[in-house]
Order: structure tokens, then C-alpha cells, then sequence
């Protein structure tokens, strides 16, 4: 995000069908909380084009990419790997060092799918657990992001968006990416995610 | 959580099918990130024996509710209402008054599925948006937790679990509940949720 180094997200594992939409929360949640590129397995091309079409909308840099190599992305990362898992080290006791580290090189976080085999845990630098209970790699991964940010990701400014959501205390506005006193009819839904 | 004030969050509308993990990891997150309580539409049964079972092995306490009765479970709530939306006021704006709120009444946090009806807008005390990007209800609800607890959640103690993770660097090691020393094969895939 902006001048740091790189955090790209990476997806370990992907059922087409099945996983479209948690596959496709993983990159949006990415996007929208700090990280600057996702990489999803190669049989993901749909929340690629999810993921792509409300970049296009809402703004970037964000960038989506396909890999049929996940575990040579991994083994040849250059930085530093977080492994997010529910048997990890706990997040509010390590995020500090990965912070730490992020300041001097790129930080690739990986999120399991499907079962992960247990050559990512060796080669991950941490293994991170966001609480050691079972819930949903989409909520670890935006605990963890906020957390690294410290919140600094929720003030970042977007370029090239073609529309631009305006904090309301009741319902919606919507302006043009470029001017904030034009209103649009919300057509969104709530997500903002049709069909995702 | 604890000796605080009841939080509670609602899971607004489910399609049978298509939700049900979305459903179910709404469930978990709320769970894991120290809500007392989540209650889903009444046609996802399946999500709230998801949540129900991995309650019974991992520990509560932790309610699962089905109602008919969305609207009305808002609007009688006696408490506060946060309603998590993009397009609402920035996480980072208001969370410290809805703490404050919450010290001394209880709290219902509404989670979007499908498209949320704007008297909910209206009925909410406050509409949240944590970033005004689409992303994901789970993330949201997410962030929004660990900052509402201000961390505190990932120190719950959990009651009468079958079994417990210990934080480890590398690999996985799970334990009875009430038992430290033994150890057991990990059985449960990565998210620890099968089927969901």
C-alpha cells in the first residue's frame, strides 16, 4: 500500500463453483483492506473478473493474477511468507514482528482453501492464527490486515475510480469517481458484489 | 462477552444454498470474535447446526437462534443497533461511541445478505461502513468485532470444549478441551469447518 513494500495475498486452493464466492471475498477483502495484489489458483478465472470489474469501478491500484504455480510462488517468494492458520502463533502476538519486517521487504499472506499441505507451514516465516478457533479465512485475513495496517489501509485514497461511495448516517450516495457533488441512484446492492 | 453488556449479531436474509457458507462463516466469525449470539433467517437451519456443532467441540458459551421475524427483531431490540454497510459512517469514526454505548446496553450488530430494505437503515443507531469499498459481510463483521473489543476477544476463554488448538510456529496440535498434555491427530481440515 502506497510507498511500503509489496503485500500480495495468496489463495491456496480453489473448487470452482464451490469456492467462487469465498475465493472472491478473499480478493476483494484484500483489495479493500491494504494489500496491493491478489493471486488466486489458475481454475479462479471468475473472481478474477469479480475481483477486476469492481477495481474498474471502484478504483486501485489492485491487481489480480492467476498462477497454476501456488506452490513455487511460495517456495520462491522474495520476502517474507505469513501463513494464516488456525494452529498458528497467535496474530496479537506476532503481528508486531511481521510489521516489523514489512518495513524492509515484501510480505507475501497465504490463505488456506482447502486442506493446505504441511510444506507451506515449513516454508511460511510465520504461521498466524486469528484466534486458534475455526471460522472463515475471509474475516482471518481482514483481522490480520487491519491489524498490520494498524488501520492506516482504512484511510487509503483510491485512483481511477469511476464512482465513489459517500459515508452517510442513512442511506446511500454514490458520486462519480472524480466529483463528490454529483448523486447517482445506488444500483448496487449491498455488497456491492452482483452475482459474486 | 464476559460480564459485559449482551452483543448479538443478525444475519439479514439467506438463500438456501447459494448463502450457506456465507451464512455459516457469519456465524463462526461472531463466535470466534466474542459475540454471545447470532440469529439467522429461519431457512438456514443447515448454517445453525454448522455453528451449533462446532460450538459443541470447541466451546461456548455461544447461542445459535433461528427467527421468522428479522424486522421485528430489529426494530424491538432493546438496546442499540449497528448496521454494517459500505455505505455507511467509517468504522474508524464512530466505533468508540458505539463502545461506550455498549457499556451499558446491549448491542445488535445486522450483517447484509441480500438486499437490505431501507427501513433498517432507518431503525439502526448506526449504519457503519468498514471501508466504503464492497468487500465482504464477513470481513466486515470481522474488523468491526476486533475493534468494538479492542482486542480483548482474543483472549476468551472457552467452556466446555472437546478439544482445544495449542498456538504452535510449525504444524498442528490439537488437545482435549480440559487436557493439555494429550495429544491428538488433527483431524479437521484447515478451516477446522467440514462441509460448511
Amino acid at each position: 500500500m502506497n510507498d511500503t513494500p509489496e503485500v500480495a495475498v495468496l489463495r491456496y486452493g480453489h473448487r470452482p463453483g464451490r469456492d467462487d464466492r469465498m475465493t472472491t471475498h478473499v480478493g476483494l477483502t484484500a483489495r479493500a483492506l491494504g494489500a496491493d495484489r491478489v493471486i488466486f489458483p489458475d481454475n479462479a478465472g471468475q473472481s478474477q473478473e469479480t475481483v477486476e470489474d469492481i477495481t474498474e469501478r471502484f478504483g486501485g491500484p489492485f491487481e489480480v493474477e492467476l498462477t497454476g504455480q501456488l506452490d513455487a510462488t511460495i517456495r520462491e517468494w522474495e520476502g517474507s511468507v505469513v501463513h494464516l492458520t488456525m494452529y498458528g502463533e497467535r496474530v496479537q502476538d506476532v503481528t508486531g514482528d511481521v510489521r516489523e519486517t514489512h518495513r524492509e521487504e515484501a510480505l507475501l499472506i497465504v490463505v488456506g482453501g482447502e486442506k493446505v499441505p504441511f510444506e507451506v507451514y515449513e516454508e511460511a516465516d510465520w504461521n498466524v492464527g486469528v484466534t486458534n478457533q475455526p471460522h472463515s479465512e475471509v474475516a482471518g485475513l481482514a483481522v490480520f490486515l487491519d491489524r498490520l495496517f494498524e488501520g492506516s489501509e482504512l484511510e487509503r485514497a483510491w485512483k481511477d475510480a469511476d464512482q465513489r461511495v459517500i459515508p452517510q448516517e442513512r442511506g446511500k450516495r454514490v458520486v462519480d469517481g472524480g466529483d463528490l457533488t454529483e448523486e447517482h441512484g445506488a444500483s448496487t446492492n449491498d455488497s456491492g458484489v452482483d452475482g459474486a
